[in-house]
């Protein structure tokens, strides 16, 4: 259904979007260096694609690491699972370690890769819509901490994303959306044009047909792929993609990680960071409604969960990694179709959007 | 007293080989990005130099993160401790780590500061010799696990080295010696004429004599740098730095950690590397001789510990980072001043040395 190349010179790396896992030992053989193969997945996953890819696998020597489904297990004891894994399996520097399943998944068995002997090679085979047009692209990886999401772990790219499609078709719809909440996002950062064609084709999107989702995961994976290239360890640009991210990671923390599912923490978040936006000057309302409208329209969360204060709210957001000497930076839209980082916001607006949280 | 560059394009950095703390801050002003700096330390360093360190900062956001000391409590757990300090200071990216302390604290607080919102400033201030002339130039870091040594971490270089050889009149005598076994290592990996300097002046440096401790300390850190440019990431030459190391890691893992310090472990491993060597051939006897009588000289173990088995030592070393397809490498020697990374050579040599430990 198509392929893309993520440009960085010598840690390029393909992401393919397609139909079945046909294509996929071709492509595994490509990256690997020896037949040393770890599957880290999860006990949800498992039941569904471990004997599907196994039979691809055949005539490797494959382990597997079976983790706890859910946000709320994405510890550093994870890393310390896997790793023993790999140890008992006795795989040494040349091994490959395979994530097959969502973002969660990607993540830790990411910075397991990064960190196993000092980094091993790396795969990605996403299974939830927000690992294929999000996690799993980019090489963020990495575990939450008691205190703040995602705090520990590194930038690590993957050798190859594989995103077969047809694995959405199990996903729960809950997921699916949870999803379409990052695509959107690509559509409010940088693709107007797409945000367009996302109003005209959501509901095809929520139907899970697949060559609808196929065309949303390749604009999606497109827009990241450019933004990391220019910006591979986000000191700059590269933050844009965390529109709606500052409020959902609050969110996130806030209720305690799994409560909320992260696209739908994000979707929140970005219709708060539209308010702002709007709120400031820079959007019209109109925009911030098509925003609210969409994001609406797939059953996302637009406003704050009622039990989250302000001052919570506040807490949580100063433990942020774009955060500078204290001060929030938040991603904010300057028009549909283009977000800016900030600091230089009035903090009664953000305090205005966080009282009166329904955007 | 002299100071070098690593050359690593943009990640180079100085190392600084001096008495005393005078120049400290104006190179950490070099380096820093804004004022929060959180010095890792362990509870037997913290009472010696943490109030000069301190006194160095004034005016500085500092916080302290005190680890137990030893090579045991080099854990993930470790890890999270740091990361714990560093969030509840509220430390941004923009923060430094400054590890002040010997091996284990370097290897700590820089796998901590390489996945610390996926990387932050470091800063190594050893105090050891074993850390002036090893750990912490090149970038290795990285916790144990209870299956092998220095198996979870990263390659994350320092912003700046800084040796201050006075900190070396209040090290254990002991651990002078664990230091001065990987000073011998780069006289006989790479630098035959500082062995034969070494030969001559070893009581110097075993009496603690400031100068000619600085001039072994620089050599070792030329000789290391000089590596390290060449394969940062251990693809090919680097590991030659590792003489001794498989054979004293397993040591290590088989007695449990911190029962030998791992200078010690090193230098038996050094003699059983020069033993395989000249019974391959490689090297005459009379190096192998000049080998064991310069490690015994300076009153480091020569001989495996007798309550370890060719058996637990060979389950050991099938567990190394330089390992491939199951196959134990070794360093050897081609010559006193020249090693080689191997996985040719006679299995019957190997269990030979491991049955008959006495170099």
């Amino acid at each position: 259904m198509g392929s893309l190349t993520v440009s960085l010179s010598e840690r390029a790396y393909e992401i393919e979007i397609c139909r079945g896992f046909d294509s996929f030992r071709t492509m595994l053989d490509l990256v690997t260096t020896n037949n040393q193969v770890m599957i880290v997945t999860n006990n949800v996953i498992a039941p569904i694609y471990l004997d599907v890819m196994k039979e691809k696998l055949s005539g490797l020597n494959v382990n597997t690491c079976i983790l706890e489904d859910g946000e709320v297990f994405k510890t550093l004891s994870a890393i310390e699972q896997v790793i023993t894994s790999l140890l008992e399996a006795r795989f040494d520097r040349g091994c490959t370690l395979i994530a097959l399943g969502g973002g969660v998944v990607g993540d830790i068995a990411g910075f397991a890769a990064s960190s196993y002997q000092r980094g091993v090679k790396f795969v990605q085979v996403p299974t939830t819509l927000l690992a294929q047009v999000d996690s799993s692209v980019g090489g963020k990886t990495g575990v939450n901490h008691p205190l703040g999401k995602n705090m520990i772990g590194a930038f690590y790219q993957p050798k190859l994303v594989y995103a077969n499609v047809e694995t959405l078709s199990t996903l729960p719809t809950r997921e699916l959306r949870a999803g379409i909440a990052e695509i959107i996002k690509y559509g409010l950062i940088a693709r107007p044009d797409f945000f367009n064609w996302l109003e005209e084709h959501l509901d095809k999107l929520l139907d899970g047909d697949a060559d609808y989702l196929a065309k949303a995961i390749k604009i999606s994976c497109e827009t990241k792929a450019e933004v990391v290239a220019k910006d591979e360890r986000e000191s700059g640009i590269r933050a844009i993609l965390n529109l709606g991210h500052t409020f959902g990671h609050a969110i996130e923390t806030g209720l305690g990680y799994g409560e909320w599912l992260h696209g739908e923490a994000v979707a929140c978040g970005m219709c708060l960071a539209a308010k702002m936006s709007y709120l400031a000057g820079w959007i019209p309302e109109e925009a911030l409604a098509k925003t609210v409208a969409l994001i609406q329209r797939a059953n996302l969360p637009t406003s704050l969960p009622p039990t989250l204060s302000a001052t919570e709210m506040l807490n949580h957001m100063q433990v942020d990694k774009k955060n500078r000497d204290g001060k929030i930076r938040l991603v904010l839209l300057r028009h549909l179709g283009e977000a800016v980082i900030s600091d230089d916001y009035d903090p009664k607006l953000l305090l205005e959007v966080l009282e009166n949280p329904a955007a």
